[in-house]
């Protein structure tokens, strides 16, 4: 087994393995050297909302957190992928209502909360989700509230030519020290436009959005503020019994971990100076949080308790219908 | 590329593939011989629900189908996978009364249907739901009507002890032409045993199933009157807008298909005396579906209209959630 060859996460189901997951990961340190990768590190992958720490620079550095007197509890909702539980939703609802703005300025399109007891309730109550309780919610109203301090149109912010996805743009191109003007596009599920990156390259960027001494005075002091954010919040970054919440809280914030759709997930570790970035090959949810958890108890440097809690979440039981254990996940020997 | 290499079907967004799936499979007729496989087609494989239409032929030849009036609906609803939509959820509670059983009988507990709208109906009228909006309920009121019949207690059905499990264990070993008895096991979702089976050998089950004039009179007969049960009620099958139900309509039930959790597809073509078995090795079940109409425009026989209509389920567009499409998924060059 060679660094080049992905890891593989297994899912087991009695006697036997009955699924396996690749995966391919990079970790790397602010000053830009690889400490750990598997995998093919150099293809470019779509970091879907594991990018949105990222995509939330502009809101401060355009001055529209301070204009608007953005809280950190609405920082770290600028940066979720919320389940849509009702202290999501009144987040994002008041943010917006100081904004003079409503849930039809958000063009990300609306979906029934992924926290399944705040759905059923929804439709109890006879009411139809909305754009608000769209997971990317949060992060389209801080895209709203950078239009809005610069004086552009809202209307169409998130197309590609758009001024708002043009300076995102440069920010990810400087802080993934990649020109991204021509990589491969793609457009994600709540409608902004993908940039197809390397596992190197977002692992760098979180690595330095993790320890941003090297950096510009302004933008050290943004990835702080969002990072202390993130940190100060992992509820409102994901939600109840979700994978970045329970890490987050697990390794008392040692690692800030975002997960993004089709097996993403990216990790930015301050005290140590690292960025992680992986890729499930297929996608897969499930084997991302364990490739996660695997890579935080290797360069997380956590204490023994926190060790504890992440590896609980690095084995994930599998149970049938009637409630009863019948496998597990796990990263496979070799990992 | 070999045939001992796994084919690839390709999740694109945009410009670039997202996400790839490995598959591998195997086609094999009647008499036993490949047609045409890919990947590692001897490795044991759990069947999951994929399996249904051969644990239904006790249910048959045990005499209880006929003892017990059983009509093509309910032989196809203990074949399915459904969806728990009402249509579905009166058929087993029906077949359940006639037996003088109820749900509290059935051992696979309870979940929501798959099928959101009939969820969300469900919740609506403050109900929750039961083991007979399980996707399993056909399968296991089978079960109990076989027990029945024998003169067996239904207590403790789905325990591979058991008098049903171990009849069900001797026709599977039967059609696989395995001694399955230390086959690799685990338990499924519905809390039935689940055996370790090759590629091959559950290709050559479903060939047989097909094309049963090889085998003992009872078991043809029996082969023949699920066949005809599924090709009869591919809605009972799975249900509204459902792959298995989608493909046999499409093809005029000249191929049989039946879905299988984590990946697994299989199909019996009797026009061909083809059967097929197929496993997306990470579990997936959009990329089986795909792999699954594509060898249906291989070796199922298809006119023009029917390929057309399989065509379209061999290439699902990827949505966003504000309804564009962004996206498809589909078999890469050389699968």
């Amino acid at each position: 087994m060679s660094d080049a060859d992905p890891a593989t996460i297994e899912v087991w189901r009695g006697a036997m393995v009955e699924s396996r997951h690749r995966v391919a990961f990079a970790v790397i340190d602010a000053g830009g050297d690889l400490v750990a990768a598997r995998g093919d590190i150099e293809r470019p992958v779509y970091a879907r909302s594991a990018i949105k720490p990222l995509q939330a620079l502009p809101l401060v550095e355009s001055g529209a957190a301070d204009a608007f007197s953005v809280s950190p509890e609405e920082l770290a909702i600028a940066c979720a992928s919320h389940g849509g539980e009702p202290r999501h939703i009144a987040v994002v609802a008041t943010w917006l209502q100081r904004l003079g703005l409503t849930e039809r300025d958000l063009e990300c399109g609306g979906h029934a909360p992924s926290h399944a007891p705040s759905a059923r309730a929804l439709y109890a109550a006879g009411q139809e989700p909305t754009a608000v309780h769209n997971n990317c919610s949060g992060k389209h109203t801080g895209m709203l509230a950078t239009c809005r301090r610069l004086g552009e149109p809202t209307r169409g912010y998130i197309a590609f030519e758009h001024p708002q996805q043009q300076r995102v743009l440069a920010v990810l191109s400087d802080m993934c020290g990649v020109d991204l003007r021509h990589a491969p596009r793609g457009i994600d599920g709540c409608g902004l436009p993908q940039l197809g990156i390397s596992l190197r390259a977002l692992a760098r960027a979180f690595a330095r959005f993790a320890a941003p001494d090297s950096l510009a005075p302004a933008r050290q002091a943004s990835c702080r503020r969002i990072a202390a954010a993130m940190a100060a919040h992992p509820f409102l970054l994901a939600g109840s019994g979700r994978f970045c919440t329970r890490a987050i809280e697990a390794v008392h914030a040692k690692a800030l971990v975002k997960t993004g759709a089709e097996g993403v997930y990216i990790a930015a570790i301050p005290v140590r100076g690292l960025g992680i970035a992986l890729k499930i090959e297929d996608g897969a949810a499930r084997a991302a949080e364990v490739a996660m958890a695997s890579l935080l108890l290797r360069h997380a440097g956590l204490d023994d308790a926190e060790r504890a809690a992440v590896q609980a979440l690095s084995r994930p039981p599998i149970s049938n219908v009637a409630g009863m254990t019948v496998g597990e996940i796990a990263a496979a020997p070799g990992f």
